[in-house]
């Protein structure tokens, strides 16, 4: 199984491609998964990808469309006709199939759906296209092996042997009453250990779980991943069963969560990675770099408001960058912590509580950093004063952005925003102003000048 | 299904505990999944989560057990004998079983194990418990079902039958020789749709994924996303079959490293949520916050260094934490970008190439940035020499700190040191301190002072 995407693997397809050798060029990737070989063909030029594609059967392509890196599938997908498409889209499941042809410019769509044969399948997919993204309707697939109440386990299991052809893989049997009204589940070991004479009534889960089609795809992948479990049917809001949706998205959905919110901490926005343009990239990076840039010219003219102080005190400015540091650094970690608490349903209790712990954290850092700077500014510069000025600034400074960090993403998930865009550039720029204008002030204050 | 966990709720299980009211209590949980169960208890003081576990019968505890916060699993297990801890442990799989094993102190282990009645879960947990973490075999189950090639399809699913009430989900059904070493696979569906009388070894599917019982989990997690699994079998350097994981257990490995990963980038060490004392989280936020104060202390240094230069140039000072601010973000951004890439398996070509790259999309981006303050320090302040040294500064700051964004995480991935440490705090600080040494000097010589 360990596949390894070496250089020598990806020169020898190159050669094939170039000889034209389709014999042998079939036989090599014959060996691989078509997620393999879908990373091969990721690093192949569009010519040769499209060679690619175009030789191997569409079985075996129709998978590897659904693996390719997003932006090469659109170039793959603009070289092939709406009946090569179509075609491709017969193999898929219907969510696999609905959500290349979703990719699709709105014009391309209408051609390659009127090219699927199957008249089935195209009226699923239709369905598919109609939910909004990041619904459970946008991740459900059609494909279920579905039963009614009233069947015995011997006709269930025949007509199991018809249905499940078509699924990939039986997770749950779902049983539905006559008006196709979802009432309860089977697994297939339930079946199997049954005997063939029951009525499908009588084994039946009823204590099943579902969610809407119009639920969003986080909290499906909330009850799926609390729940433990491998499938959930979707139902409308007459509890009519319309389609499943399986784990694999479940992961898929999870991992571009986490990246989303990974970058969004570090200040890129838009889903980018590190293969894709220079353009692209400063697209998803410049705008925070530009909120960082006014951030700077804010903490400026704070600076030059106090330069009077600056002729006996020059040493209040040296600090500014660790006082900026500080502001960040505590505004980031009280954020991530309440995000991250949001994300996974802990953050229980008033807002005030939580502001209150987190104000005694603060200042518990906020003190055992003080008396470090104390010294070393007393010993450095021996000025007693001057340090006391400074630590005690920086204790007020830690606390005020430990609350920031806390109240932002707080109040936003309040409002109904994303708590996530609280993490990163945005809580450090205002941390880092806020943290020099009260720096500069109490420590006028203390030094009474 | 969807359970809300309400004041009102708990209100009415503390009530019915203090009222000894065992019986109304009983109905009430009954409803509930045990995963909301261990929400509710969660919620309770110690004592009232002990009498509801010891209130329900095992089969139900055992599962709440396994969904508790790790800190309240471990109190509650403290007031439980070892004898009552064995019974909760027989009810659950080996895998489960072994982690509640071993969040026990050493010498309870040993106690509970040996009251274990069944001699082959006991043995089955003993050889878990000998994994390393974060190895499969750690996060593996020892439950599965398991043929002989030489069976027919008949023999196999009376046999299946058999193994089959022991383990709660059946995913594939794993084919091994007469050596015990793993074959293939087979799915519940194939046997199904085949004939009583074919042979297993007509039927099986050899090209079956497995891993090793000392890979990675994170490998482990990255192969099965990959290939779409739901259960992968774990074996030894001789192939023989030793257990299974499941997608249910890669999923929290997933949310756990993606958890990890976004604590690290903000500065944040250890596993903690927002729920743990003010102690524990100032051991993980402190050590990142004196980082900060150690690099606040080294670029007041720097400027010190600088200040009889710049006693004519007071304003160079006043921008120090606008160049600190963009030296750290830029760093960040880059190290995220590589850090996932490497993460996953993104990051191909040389890290030449990559730096280049970075180097381009660096001076794109402070090229703009700086033409920007160009103009806003010429305008606001009238002295084009000065906003030309400053401009000129902060796009050498911002190329430099792309450049150490992009190189620290590829050269501790190189090292084998994971590159996640290097997002955060650490470029931070790191680039705060060089960005404001190149300014000034790069000022100093522009200025010709």
């Amino acid at each position: 199984m360990q596949f390894q995407l070496t250089d020598e693997l990806i020169k020898q397809v190159e050669l094939f491609i170039e000889q034209e050798n389709d014999k042998e060029l079939k036989t090599l990737l014959d060996e691989f998964h078509y997620a393999d070989i879908a990373e091969i063909l990721d690093e192949l030029n569009l010519d040769q990808a499209v060679y690619v594609i175009k030789l191997l059967d569409s079985e075996t392509t129709s998978d590897i469309l659904t693996e390719l890196d997003e932006d090469n599938r659109e170039k793959v997908l603009k070289n092939l006709s709406a009946k090569e498409i179509a075609e491709e889209v017969e193999e898929l499941d219907s969510d696999d199939a609905a959500d290349i042809i979703a990719e699709l410019p709105e014009a391309r769509q209408q051609a390659v759906i009127s090219q699927i044969e199957d008249e089935e399948h195209k009226a699923e997919i239709t369905e598919l296209l109609t939910y909004e993204e990041d619904t459970a309707g946008s991740l459900m697939a059609k494909e279920l092996v579905k039963v009614y109440e009233t069947w015995t386990v011997a006709g269930c299991m025949r007509r199991i042997r018809g249905q499940a052809k078509e699924v990939t893989r039986v997770h749950s049997i779902y049983v539905v009453n006559k008006e196709e009204k979802l009432i309860g589940r089977l697994s297939l070991k339930d079946l199997i250990v049954a005997k063939s004479e029951q009525k499908i009534a009588d084994l039946v889960k009823v204590n099943v779980d579902y969610v809407n089609v119009e639920e969003d795809v986080e909290e499906v992948a909330k009850v799926m991943a609390k729940y433990d479990l491998e499938a959930i049917p979707v139902v409308d809001e007459n509890k009519t069963l319309l389609g499943r949706i399986t784990i694999d998205d479940i992961v898929d959905v999870l991992k571009e969560e986490a990246e989303k919110d990974y970058q969004m901490a570090a200040g890129i926005t838009g889903d980018v990675d590190s293969d894709d343009s220079i353009l692209e990239l400063t697209r998803a990076r410049l705008p925070w770099l530009f909120l960082g840039l006014v951030g700077g010219i804010g903490a400026f003219l704070i600076m030059e408001g106090f330069q009077d102080t600056f002729k006996t005190y020059a040493v209040l400015f040296f600090f500014t960058p660790l006082i900026a540091a500080m502001a960040g650094n505590v505004g980031v970690q009280s954020s991530a912590i309440i995000v991250q608490g949001l994300a996974n349903d802990d953050v229980k209790g008033s807002i005030n509580s939580r502001l209150i712990k987190e104000m005694l954290l603060a200042a518990l850092n906020g003190l055992i950093l003080a008396i470090f700077l104390f010294f070393f500014v007393w010993v450095s510069k021996g000025e007693m004063n001057t340090a006391f000025a400074i630590s005690v600034s920086l204790v007020a400074v830690i606390i005020v952005a430990g609350l920031i960090g806390t109240f932002v993403p707080l109040f936003l998930n309040k409002r109904g925003i994303d708590p996530a865009i609280a993490t990163g550039p945005f809580i450090t720029t205002s941390n880092d102003i806020l943290g020099i204008l009260l720096y500069f002030w109490i420590a006028k204050m203390i030094l009474g000048i």
